[in-house]
């Protein structure tokens, strides 16, 4: 099954038009990047504070579907998926209840902090990619079985 | 027992110091109340979205003892209590693991939303404000004895 | 010539990694467009806060080419463009000091705020999209004699 | 004369109650430091970027006197003061068209980065001090030489 990270909406997503201000969602499917790191075991603070390696975003997209509000309960599932060697990205599908109210994509590439030269990806994300891939990979089955 | 609101620290709450914008604190503090609000019962979305009565900060103040990294898992607790017939504000501790790292207090105004007039406190906070203060009540008694 | 925002890079805008967070990239976009809107005299405060007309954005994508820092002077450059009877998008670059940074792009529907349904679009947005493409025009032509 | 920064209320810095969430007035305020941080001439990339000595906030507080909405045009004012060898505290106000509608102060430590221990305050930061302390006590002396 691919990850599932649960966010409530909080008053500081929020703009005056009363809904999620368009940039947040991002921040939403990053967290939930995060999370799935965290689940599958990565140091979260090593990761993001300081690493010899970081993986900074080089393009990222979003399409938005219906609004969201403070208090929804969102589901933001995350399929990440090997690009090449030092490039990876992540898509996003943000839902309440069952609905489909965005989707995104992220897309990123190894460094090495100090150089800023690209690099492989290191062993720990290729893990991380290929655990989330696999798992998502078996929800696709399931899906399409349940379908037949 | 006071509420307490569990909170990982995402890699957008920091800033280039490395540890998390310190305006970021009180956000976090106001999603603890909403956390509280919402485990009461009370609808969040029409609480915070074009409601008839709302509650807006006239004053707040933060104190900062150790810094916050990303992946740092924060309790939250929130201890409210009411300051007259229109005003309460609510007492937050933020730790990790037993360590208090930041204290913050915030004092909210009941208002008619349309005219922006000062109005009684409407029942539904009433209730939250004197569930939770008779909770934190409770833990502070159990504190004493255990110190006693 | 197209419209230019002037804008310093905030310690707020950055992240632990010591640059820009990548969604913060897409609001210092967003402030470009206000800031053109405001340019074109229209009422910022009215066309943002409890419109009965709106514009949400249904889509935006950004590429990262280079990273910005705390203090760095950004000008973001908005050609805006009418896509159908309801929708617009508006491509921004991001420079320092003549580099090229960052590009993005946002697409918005005209929405009653009401019923949130999609119609045409007011003839406020539509003076300003031809305002801004005429004068993107026209720096383009320049532009292109220039290169001859 | 004190140092003023003048600044645009984006869309981004509201929430769904249609007006600034309140601690990106804190934000806010942080900006006029760096402002003014810049007018003086320091390098506000190296300042906020890994530099060797920081100057964390150990604690905030913030009155809101009046709503602010999207496109209000806001003069911050900032008044420094030199608290002990090793902390520093700025008082600001935050106006519209003359009327106050917040104020807030910031306490800062200066610490070594890499220890997190206290030091003494940098001469960059003593000066900048000095200045914008002169020049907040010239503002007073003339206003309440007008008041005579």
């Amino acid at each position: 099954m691919s990850f599932i990270y649960n966010r409530t909406v909080r008053f500081a997503d929020t703009d005056a038009a009363g809904v999620v201000y368009f940039a947040n969602v991002l921040s939403i499917c990053h967290e939930a990047y995060e999370a799935s790191l965290d689940a599958a075991g990565i140091n979260i603070k090593a990761f993001f504070t300081k690493p010899a390696v970081a993986f900074p975003i080089v393009h990222a997209n979003v399409d938005f579907l219906r609004p969201m509000y403070c208090g929804d309960k969102l589901n933001v599932s995350l399929i990440p998926q090997k690009l090449s060697a030092d490039k990876f990205e992540i898509a996003y599908e943000i839902s309440i209840t069952e609905v489909l109210v965005a989707k995104a994509i992220t897309r990123h590439v190894c460094i090495d902090v100090n150089s800023r030269n690209k690099q492989e990806l290191s062993e720990e994300i290729i893990q991380w990619l290929e655990t989330n891939r696999r798992d998502a990979e078996g929800a696709e089955r399931r899906k399409s079985r349940e379908v037949m």
